[in-house]
C-alpha cells in the first residue's frame, strides 16, 4: 500500500505495509487491533503488532520471509471463530489475515473437486454448487462465517462427520507457505495418497503452527438421493445413551446422531430459533440418516424400533425440508445458545468410546456438583465426541478459575475413559496442559520435534499446542544422564 | 538366545542374539539369508546383515537401541510382499522380522476395534471376526499372507478401498518403536483425531523409514447387510472407461470397481483362476456394490443400465457367493497369472483423477508400443489406480531395463494426467527418481527433513522413499547463494 498514508515511525510496519497491496492492507493502531485480541476462545487478551491482510500467496510468502528475516512473530488467521485461542496474539505477532484470499477457484465436478483460497466461507462452497447437486461434508456449527483454511487448521468436525469424517477426510491438496517462505505444493494436483509421508494429514489440523495455507483442494460429494431425520425424546438419560450405541450395533452409520441434555434444551428454546422441544426431558436425539431412497425407510423404521424398545417418550419423522431445516438450526446455534440462560459459558470438546457414555456423562454430572457450576451437553453423539458447556458468570470473583477447571475435569475424564481431549476444537492455547493426559513425555517431544524442522526459530504461532517441549526434552536428558550414572 | 549355540565370530551377531529370546530367533548364515534379499520387488538382491524375530515390543526396542548404538543400519520386514523393494535391505541392513509378533490382542465389537500386533495376517482379522458379522475392510490382494504391519508402512489399498478407504483411513493408533529405542503410543487409546500433530496419518504409509510400528489398533466394520457383485464385457476400453464415470457420476459408490484389459484377460483364464471370460473382449468390469438389502436392487439396475447405454456386450449379476468368489479369487490372483503367458513382468502403480482414464490408458498403449513390450491392465478403476503390468523375458539382456523405462514412463504419464506415482504400493527403492515427477525440491526436503527428525543418524531403512534429499539441499543453497549474488 501507499507507504506515505502511514501514519508511524515504526520500520516493521512501514515494511510489512510495503509488502501488501491495496487499500487498507494494514491495520497497526491499537483501535483497529483490539478486534483481533482473542478468537472464539475469549478468556485471553493480547494486542498484535500489526494485522495485514495479503491479496494473494506471493504476498503471504512476502510477509512470512519479512516476518521470519526481523525476528518478528507471527501467525496466520481467518474468521477467528476457532474455540481454542489458536488465533490468539500471545506473542504480540504480526497477524497475517487470510480473509482478502477468499475465491472460489475451480470446481471440477467430474473429479469431484474444488479449489478455494484458504478465506473462502466453508457454507458458500455447498451454496455454490448445491443447483448442480453437489456439496461440501464437513458442516461445523459456525459454517455460515469460518473460512475453509481455518478449518484446515483446526481439523474441523461437525454434525455430519459421523458418516462423512472431518475435514482431513475432505482435503485433497493444500498450497502452503512454510516458515522459512518456501512455498510448496502438497497432495500434489488434488490426488489422495500422495507418496512419501502424508504432509496433507500432518498439516492438516496442525493448528497453524507448521505453515500458512493459501490454496486448498476438497474433495466434494453428490447429495444424497433422500435424507430423512428423526427426534426422539427421552426421560433418562441412560436410555437415549443407550438408543445411540443401540443403532450403531445395527449396523446403520447415520449421517448425523446428535444428543442434548436438559439444560441445553433450556438453552437452545430460551435462544433465537425455539422448536417447541418439552423442558422436562432428559436428553433428545436428533439422528439424520441420508442414502438412497429405497434404503432410508427401512433404517428409520430400524430407528424408530429401537427408541421405542429404550423407553421414547415421544419419536417423530420430520414432515418436510422446512421442519428438519429448523431441528437443526435449534441444534447448530446450541453453544450461542447458552447465553440465554447464563452469562458466560465455556465450550469443552472432548472424546470418549461411545460404550463408555452413560459413565462418562455421570462423571460430568459429579464435576457439575463439585464446582457448583451447571454443565449443559450438546454433543455428537455418534462419533462419541461431548461438549461439555460449563455455565459460569465472569462477574463473580473465582468463577472463570473454577469454570475452567471445570472444564479440564471434564476432559480428564474424558482421557480416563480411554478417550481424548479434543475433538474437533483444536488444543490451542486453552488445552496445551491437558495434552499430557494423553500423551508422555516422548510422545510429545516426538511431535514437538516435527514443528522444530518445519519452524527453527519458533516465530510462527509459538506457544500453542504442546505443553513446554522444552522442559520435556529437559527432564528426558535428565533421566538418562541418571540412568548412566547407575547404569555405570 | 543361547549364546554358545551361535557359530561366528562377529560380536553384533552375538550382541544381536542376546536380545532375542527364544530358539532360532536369529539367522545370520549366508544360505539362510539369501531368503532375505529381496520382497516382491524382485529386481534387486541384497543380503542382510543378519535377521532377528523378537516376541514381543520389548524386544524390538532393545534390537533398535543396539543398531543406533553401534551404528548399524536396520530396517523392519513382515512377510516380505510389498511391490515396491521397502524391505530390501540395500546397505546390508540388520532385518527385524515381525513375523513371531502376529496376536491379534483384543477385539472390542462395540467399540469396533481390535488390536493386533504387526506380524498378524491381514485376511486372518476378518476370519476372526466374521462369525460376529464383522470384518477388516482393506484387502490388498495379498491379503491371506501380508501383514498388517506391513499394510500400515506401505498404507495398503485393495479393490475395496473405493468405498471404504484404503489403510490409513482404518487406523485408530499405534505403538511405535522410534530409531531411538524410545517406544510412543500414538492415537491415544485408539481414540482417531488425536490432539497435537497427526503422526497416526505421518507414520501410516512412510515406508519403514520413521519407526518400528509394534501394535495396532484397527477399525473394524459391521458386514454390509447385502452385497452383489457384476460382471460386464466390453468390445471396447473406451465404453468400459466410460461406464465407470458414468457410474460415479450417477453417485453411486460402488465397494469396488475394478477393470481388466484384454491381455489382463488372457493372462487370468491362463492361470490357476480361470471363469471363462471371453477372450475376443477389449476390457471387463467387476463391480460391487453393499449395504442394506433395500438399496442394492435399486443400484444393481442403474449400474446394468449404464453398461446396457454403454455397448455393453454381455452382463451378468453374481448367482450366489460362490460365484462371486470365483470371479474375485480370478481377480486378485491377476498380478501372478503374468506369469502364465510372459517369463516376467513389472507391476506399475500410477493414480489419475477418473475423467482421464481414457487418454492415459491410450498413452499407455503408445509406451508398449515404442518399448515394443506389452502392458497388461488390471486395475481399480473407480478410484483412478492404475496397474500396468509391463511383461517381458530377464533372459533377453537389456529387456529388464527396457522394462523399467516403460514403466516409469507409465508413471510419468499418470503424473502428467494430474495424478501421481503410487497409489498403494508405496515407493520404496523402485520409484524414488519418479518422486520428481510430482515434487519439486522444496516439497522433497519438507518431506525429507521430517524423516531426519525421526532418523538422524539415518540407519533405519535408509535410501528409500526419497530421490538423494541432500542433492536437493546441495541445488537449494547454491541457488541462494546465486541469487544473493544476483540480489547485491
Amino acid at each position: 500500500m501507499a507507504l506515505k498514508k502511514l501514519k508511524t515511525a515504526d520500520p516493521h510496519i512501514k515494511g510489512l505495509a510495503a509488502l501488501v497491496s491495496g487499500p487498507n492492507s494494514i491495520l497497526y493502531h491499537k483501535e483497529d487491533l483490539i478486534a483481533y485480541d482473542c478468537d472464539g476462545f475469549t478468556l485471553h487478551k493480547h494486542l498484535p503488532k500489526a494485522v495485514v491482510f495479503p491479496k494473494d500467496t506471493e504476498e503471504v510468502a512476502k510477509l512470512v520471509t519479512y516476518c521470519s528475516e526481523n525476528g518478528l512473530p507471527f501467525l496466520a488467521r481467518g474468521a477467528g471463530t476457532g474455540l481454542s485461542g489458536g488465533a490468539i496474539p500471545i506473542n504480540g505477532e504480526v497477524i497475517i489475515s487470510l480473509v482478502r484470499m477468499k475465491r472460489l477457484l475451480s470446481v471440477d465436478l467430474e473429479n469431484r473437486r474444488a479449489v478455494v483460497e484458504p478465506g473462502f466461507v466453508n457454507l458458500k462452497l455447498t451454496n455454490s454448487i448445491s443447483d448442480k447437486g453437489y456439496y461440501y461434508a464437513p458442516d461445523p456449527s459456525s459454517q455460515y462465517c469460518c473460512t475453509i483454511g481455518g478449518n484446515v487448521a483446526e481439523n474441523a468436525g461437525g454434525a455430519h462427520c459421523l458418516k462423512y469424517g472431518v475435514t482431513t477426510n475432505h482435503i485433497l491438496g493444500l498450497e502452503v507457505v512454510l516458515p522459512n517462505g518456501d512455498i510448496i505444493e502438497i497432495g500434489p494436483n488434488g490426488i489422495p495418497d500422495a507418496p512419501g509421508y502424508d504432509l496433507l494429514g500432518l498439516l492438516t489440523g496442525s493448528e497453524g503452527t507448521l505453515g500458512i495455507v493459501t490454496k486448498i483442494t476438497v474433495r466434494i460429494l453428490k447429495n444424497p438421493e433422500a435424507k430423512q431425520t428423526v427426534l426422539a425424546y427421552f426421560d433418562r438419560v441412560e436410555d437415549g445413551s443407550q438408543a445411540v450405541s443401540d443403532i450403531i450395533s445395527k449396523g446403520i452409520v447415520p449421517a448425523a446422531l446428535e444428543m442434548m441434555d436438559k439444560i441445553a434444551i433450556e438453552g437452545v428454546e430460551a435462544a433465537a430459533f425455539p422448536v417447541g422441544h418439552p423442558k422436562d426431558i432428559e436428553a433428545l436425539l436428533l439422528i439424520e440418516v441420508d442414502g438412497i431412497s429405497a434404503g432410508i425407510e427401512e433404517q428409520i423404521n430400524q430407528i424408530l424400533d429401537v427408541c421405542r424398545a429404550r423407553n421414547v417418550r415421544e419419536v417423530k419423522v420430520a414432515r418436510d425440508e422446512l421442519e428438519r431445516g429448523r431441528w437443526w438450526a435449534n441444534r447448530k446455534t446450541g453453544f450461542g445458545a447458552m447465553g440465554a440462560i447464563s452469562p458466560d459459558y465455556l465450550v469443552q470438546d472432548g472424546v470418549i468410546p461411545r460404550s463408555r457414555l452413560p459413565e462418562v456423562l455421570n462423571r460430568i454430572n459429579e464435576i457439575s456438583a463439585e464446582y457448583g457450576l451447571r454443565i449443559a451437553n450438546i454433543f455428537h453423539a455418534g462419533d462419541g465426541n461431548l461438549h461439555p458447556l460449563v455455565l459460569f458468570d465472569a462477574r463473580i470473583p473465582g468463577e472463570t478459575e473454577k469454570a475452567l477447571k471445570a472444564g479440564s475435569e471434564c476432559l480428564k475424564a474424558c482421557a480416563d475413559a480411554g478417550g481424548s481431549i479434543t475433538g474437533e476444537h483444536g488444543v490451542g492455547i486453552e488445552k496445551k496442559e491437558e495434552m499430557r493426559f494423553v500423551f508422555n513425555d516422548d510422545e510429545i517431544i516426538a511431535q514437538s520435534s516435527i514443528r522444530e524442522v518445519f519452524n527453527p526459530h519458533n516465530l510462527l504461532n509459538a506457544g500453542k499446542l504442546f505443553p513446554s517441549p522444552g522442559r520435556c526434552v529437559e527432564i528426558k536428558t535428565e533421566l538418562k544422564a541418571q540412568q548412566e550414572v547407575i547404569g555405570s
